[in-house]
């Protein structure tokens, strides 16, 4: 960006549509000048219909072409400023007066110039990339619609297509007949606090009115390689982080059975009450699967509560290959599934599934007379709303709907299947070639791929302290240098004794061998002379 | 609907598109045969850009139509059918085989056929009507940019706007020099038990370790009249419902200070611990708003956390005639103020603002190291995901930031003015009128109009039981006509010792005082026989 003064969103272009018969249309014919108009003279103002269709049309000629520059690979992922400078290059402050049409077009434009593009086929950043084309679309009709999943009344379709996808998801985790319950959440976060609050009212149900202050005190157990989303929920609900157990992992960082049988064993025997073990398939750094066998078996035998957090493992569910990674999540009592992670669904699409019907509505229902009227004169099984702690929740629904139509489970099988593939590719590349050390041995089970990049100055040197103040550098360095120079982006961190290393992971179906060959190539271009 | 066989969603019309070099177009040159397509073929496959393109401004073509005709009067509100109806008449089911494109398309349509049209002039169903288009505009946008809010890393603009865009809600507020913090969070409910969860930490930190068994029991203070989530907040959060102590309110539906400090000193000498008082700005039903300075005298007194939700009657800061509604809300420590209700914002935006700064951030935070490397290149400041609950976090802010501009405060004043007006005139338009009784009486302070319609046959009836148990029929059933015949949709609820009565309100700014009108020559026409 070119230093200077302060440039205003709204200076530049002019920005005009068609005003020709065929609508919507592109033709260019312009002679709506943007630069006259406001807000509101689009709908629902009188005459407002060819304005709104032109200017609807003009939004869509900003998106499109992003769209297709995210999947082409001469783009950048992202055209990096720090925070400073993108503060003080444009004015983004808000106003008593209102802009032009023209101005918010080019707001549009200048916020998609510093976006990063998450569906890039070098963006590795995240669990959640790509960008699928039929969930776009999806997302596009539901803002359209917008509308809110309190009730059957406000949102018929979309409440029904709640129910035939979340019975789906239920099938593909080995219920019976789909059966239980669930419900779309605002993450996998809040799914995973979800499922904590329901063990906890499903084993004292008084808690609900009473708080925890009338039951004895509780202690959850998870592994050390969990989402940190069990600590922040037991904080939530007033159970606190101590009273949240970390088990041990085995090297792979799988929880390690025996240990959480101890532990569960000393918690009872220093009074607490342990009502939850969340098992992770998938963990967020090494793709781990927890052995949900044997965590169910233990958790049948002391009579707790299991929980899968598969927010990142869940995908697997849809692979016949890669699903026995998962065998166990049937005896659970509640899973996470993000089909916005694995399954490349956009953002946000989270679902938490529960075994029990109608344990969800029991432990969050407040009957609020305004929403849920007991005398409405349709089947009031479907007003749904009063499972959730929400009132007002979302539509996520329906792009994971769609999706699943264009696709069908074969789809998201294959796709699923070539991102663990490419993993695996990449594994094999790198395992015993010269500069990279693995974090953990043999193949991954997940697409994370967990490696130290070791630059040419160090690969000589002991394995020492030294070493290590080193070597904690380097992933830093590399992806500061990959966001400046814009050309992929790969997320790192420190694990325990771990000192900072990559963590790939693959998720996005635009990804290539070449992409991934690309990566390694941008690590060692960027990283050989630290 | 017909009734007969089930249809497929995609068994009908054949859908093309054009391939001319005008791209994106939407010409209907029609060579594109959607039969024959499937999600495979879009991006990221090779070649798959002008199919993309077609494919993506045709799901446009259907959207748009939809948007114009959600303003149309001469169309209905909503095409009813009943579950079951649904469910028969369409395979809405999820196969392992895909879908082709020209399915894909007719899914969209007929999920359109049957949604509400919330942005309908004639939908006063909930406190969230309204389609804005540029709002629709930015929440395309955002769904194209699909990132996430962890950090600035990952989308550096929408973390800026949100710092911009809270910063300017919290000037609204009166925080001086819009000092403090906040987030966007996924709606009201959610807001609220943040600002519990907040206030419990100011008080006890220790919480977020030991949870509640290391801290005196709590009680919270609501009233009567207050929104369920405070409740459902206080259930998650281990406080438990029976801690919610509800106040009594005048007929208006306000608390009464009074009985808010007797029940404070009454808790404290049973040796609870009150923590937070919410009070509201904009009752659900009524639309009532808690005298805040005489709460905010109280919290005062006893050192009480005082959240302010005003989910609902935020909106009224932006208006210089009406903000004296919330005198006081500057003395709040937290207020909730969703945009997606009175400034029509689409669905999903609420906001939590905090007054103290950092609060949310030591309350919530995890530090997972794998998100919020400490030791990235650029200023970890604006890495503020660790502030919330979520892990993931939906980009709720671009279509307020964006509508802000368009419209500036003056825009939204204008719009909720205009709505304020209009309820005025309901209000005196039915105030005497034959065939209806007010709830309450006088002007109303938000858009809340509620009253019973009294069908002829009740209107000579004496006050008696049987009088009431016809009239707690009369709304349901004309609500159920109105569906029925899609012409307009309003709520009903009972409250308290109140059958159930009209809660009209609005806040869509394309109704009109026809609309409103039109809203009472359908209640007559409908139940004039009952």
């Amino acid at each position: 960006m070119e230093t200077g003064a302060k440039e205003d969103l709204g200076s530049a272009e002019k920005t005009s549509a068609c005003t020709c018969d065929n609508k919507p249309c592109s033709c260019q014919k312009a002679d709506i000048n943007y630069a006259f108009l406001h807000s509101t003279d689009l709908l629902p103002a009188s005459n407002g219909e060819i304005t709104t269709l032109s200017f609807l049309q003009d939004v869509m000629n900003i998106l499109l072409p992003y769209v297709v520059k995210s999947f082409d690979r001469s783009t950048k992922v992202i055209d990096f400023h720090y925070p400073n400078e993108l503060l003080q290059e444009y004015n983004w402050e808000l106003a008593d007066q209102p802009q032009t049409l023209e101005e918010i077009l080019l707001n549009c434009r200048t916020t998609l110039k510093y976006a990063i593009k998450t569906g890039h086929p070098r963006y590795f950043n995240q669990l959640s990339t790509g960008l699928d084309m039929v969930g776009l679309a999806a997302d596009w009709l539901t803002s359209t619609a917008n509308t809110n999943m309190f009730t059957y009344e406000i949102a018929p379709v979309f409440v029904l297509l709640e129910y035939v996808t979340l019975r789906k998801m239920r099938e593909m985790i080995g219920w019976p007949g789909g059966c239980g319950d669930g419900i779309f959440s605002p993450g996998g976060a809040i799914s995973n606090m979800y499922a904590m609050l329901i063990a906890r009212f499903k084993m004292f149900p008084e808690v609900k009115e009473k708080g925890m202050a009338a039951i004895p005190r509780l202690v959850a157990f998870t592994s050390e390689h969990s989402h940190f989303s069990v600590k922040k929920g037991a904080a939530a609900l007033g159970i606190g982080t101590d009273s949240v157990i970390l088990i041990r992992c085995d090297e792979r960082g799988k929880i390690i059975p025996s240990d959480l049988e101890r532990r569960i064993i000393e918690a009872k025997q220093k009074g607490f009450v342990p009502f939850l073990v969340s098992a992770t398939a998938g963990t967020t750094v090494y793709g781990a699967f927890d052995p949900l066998l044997a965590i169910a078996d233990i958790c049948k035998k002391y009579k707790i509560w299991m929980h899968v957090d598969a927010a990142w493992g869940g995908g697997l569910l849809m692979s016949r290959k890669h699903k026995w990674k998962l065998n166990g999540v049937e005896r659970a009592n509640s899973v996470t599934w993000n089909p916005h992670k694995m399954m490349g669904v956009p953002l946000q699409c989270s679902a938490l599934l529960v075994r029990e019907e109608g344990l969800m509505q029991s432990c969050n229902q407040m009957h609020a007379s305004y929403l849920f009227q007991q005398d409405k004169h349709y089947d009031l099984s479907y007003d749904t709303g009063d499972k959730a702690l929400q009132c007002g929740r979302h539509v996520d629904v329906f792009k994971l709907w769609l999706m699943w139509r264009a696709k069908g489970t074969t789809g998201f099988e294959a796709q699923i299947d070539k991102c663990l593939e490419l993993a695996e590719y990449l594994y094999n590349k790198i395992k015993n070639r010269e500069g990279y050390e693995m974090v953990f041995d043999g193949k991954p089970q997940h697409t994370n791929v967990c490696f130290w990049y070791i630059p040419p100055s160090l690969r000589s040197m002991e394995d020492n302290e030294e070493r290590m103040n080193h070597l904690l550098k380097v992933a830093p360095m590399i992806k500061a240098r990959m966001m400046e120079y814009g050309t992929t982006m790969v997320s790192y961190q420190p694990l325990g004794d771990k000192v900072n290393f990559f963590r790939m992971v693959i998720s996005n179906p635009a990804a290539t061998h070449q992409d991934i060959d690309f990566l390694t190539e941008e690590i060692e271009r960027l990283g050989q002379d630290l």
